[in-house]
């Protein structure tokens, strides 16, 4: 603080001996070989630069905002995730720069459509967002790519692929699979089928390994039949449920652990039309412990996967990466939990 | 089309002998008196000018974006509107430019706060949008004046006010709750109680107004208790239905019309956790007839206010507004249509 002139980037160059882009890529968290990193952070230190995250939104002549990018606006664990994000924003800008009010959500719904994603990171640079949380079903090697050159600090909720140096909050559905898996089988279930989301998507791939290993596993026994929905949706579930219910008798389910809420409800819903009692002669178990799960009747046993917690971590990583670009990539972790309601009330409890 | 230059505003106001500001108003669909109206109305269309929604996304280098204001992003009412507003954007895009994507919309989830919405809109001048569809619950002079004073074209999905010269798109939702007050009279119901929102939100008035006409008609005596929720949400639901069932015997209804589906998923959850069979011993019918209606169990009948179309004809004045700017004020309707499911069978059908 010798003079009241903040560094710029091109003196940090200077200073580091490298290219702009290269500073522009180190400081953002993007790869760059070792030798480059350390000299640019060198020169950054000893320049005390400080980022310019809020200097472009004051120039844009409005505070900062945050783009929250999500393959299905109507899945309500996007929704929790979302005010996670919105929460750690608000109360991150209170703290740090004592307004009123903190950076704003902008939430970009970019449907199922790895290009439309490529497309909005790619707008990013004009004057869209200063910032991004993402959490795509799918990625891709274009995707990665478009993520480690985004023009502004970029959050993933999920895992982009291993070390891929960015930002990420993640959970372990895998595992959270297998807790419900557990809870079936120690409730008295003897057949606990699979209804998972498509498999070539991230969270389809980590929750059929769940289920897998649960399979594998002491109680292994008990696994029935593994069936794919199209999507992670609610008239996906009710399809899938007239599948399983189509096998025959000896391997017909009497109890569903589904890959989200949306695919649990559409196996309760058809299941319950079918005249099925739940939980009497089905159990069924989701994944995201959205709203509705305490509100259908019966009320659903789910794992949540702590959305709205994954939310405030992502906001707190931005922020952080926003003040210090040149930090290294972290990732904070959320552990899943289950939550037992009706749905899935023991073999030997009657009512 | 005698020169290949385009006419700017100031031309407009030059010819019109009026200020920049005055054909800014009337070009964009404001008030102005009825006299500076007329002169740029036909300097404007003397001179061909054509508005510059289109080449102010160019000089940003971006595509189109539209913004969407809402109060509450975990109501799935705003999130079918939503779609609703995408699917007229792609739609219209591609029929007007051929491309292959339309304009992009990105959500600005602005809580209940009017100061927030106002702020939202003061922004839109920067980069941020260019143009908004809001839907808000509460309307004040403030937002009224700052939708008038919007930098870029502004529909709402609602009632702004009589005489707000801005495109709206419109229900009547009060003639939705008569509908369903209706239906349950007709099936036999004897008392039918009325959980509305906080009725100071624009759809509180307009339906508590549908329900104080319901029990002044023909089958008014049937009208019971009138219970005003905090809020538009399941949880406030809960609680309306507590203090329904609080009530002595010979007021305790049989039937409940909820102001919206989430209301109506708060009263269901809380009678059949108290042990009441629906729809035996109480009927229930809710309004949004959202994607949940059709899923729970009983499965809810609701009075459809159309949202994905309503949303689908406000992308349609935005663009219309964009592109002719000078264009009165238009409003669209769509008509409420009760949507017949399991929760309100008739009393006289035993199961």
């Amino acid at each position: 603080m010798t003079s009241s002139r903040r560094p710029t980037v091109n003196e940090v160059a200077e200073r580091a001996g490298v290219s702009i882009a290269s500073v522009s890529r180190v400081l953002n968290g993007k790869g760059a070989r070792a030798e480059t990193e350390r000299l640019v952070r060198e020169a950054a230190a000893a320049l005390g630069y400080i980022p310019d995250a809020t200097g472009r939104s004051l120039k844009l002549g409005r505070g900062l905002q945050v783009a929250f990018a999500v393959d299905d606006v109507a899945n309500p664990v996007y929704t929790e995730m979302m005010r996670g994000v919105e929460d750690g924003l608000r109360d991150a800008g209170q703290q740090r720069s004592g307004a009123a009010d903190g950076p704003r959500l902008v939430v970009a719904s970019v449907g199922h459509e790895l290009e439309d994603l490529i497309a909005l990171i790619s707008s990013l640079s004009r004057g869209f967002a200063d910032g991004l949380v993402i959490s795509p079903l799918r990625t891709s090697p274009a995707l990665v790519t478009a993520l480690l050159e985004a023009p502004v600090p970029v959050v993933v909720v999920g895992n982009p692929g291993d070390k891929v140096p960015i930002d990420t909050v993640r959970t372990d559905s895998g595992r959270g699979v297998k807790l419900a898996f557990g809870h079936l089988a120690d409730g008295g279930r003897q057949r606990i089928a699979f209804v998972n989301g498509p498999s070539e998507t991230a969270p389809g791939r980590a929750r059929l390994h769940g289920f897998e290993s649960a399979a594998e596993g002491p109680q292994g026994g008990l696994a029935g039949a593994v069936v794919e929905a199209s999507a992670f949706t609610v008239e996906a579930g009710e399809e899938a449920w007239a599948r399983l219910a189509a096998l025959p008798a000896r391997r017909r389910p009497d109890a569903v652990v589904a890959a989200n809420d949306l695919l649990a409800f559409g196996v309760l819903r058809a299941a319950v039309s079918a005249g099925r009692q739940v939980p009497r002669d089905l159990a069924v178990v989701g994944i995201d412990d959205t709203e509705y799960a305490r509100i259908y009747n019966p009320s659903l046993t789910s794992v949540s996967l702590g959305a709205v917690r994954r939310g405030t971590l992502a906001a707190g990583l931005l922020l952080d990466r926003m003040q210090q670009p040149s930090r290294a990539p972290r990732t904070r972790r959320v552990n899943p939990r289950l939550v037992i309601r009706e749905s899935s009330a023991p073999r030997s409890v009657r009512r």
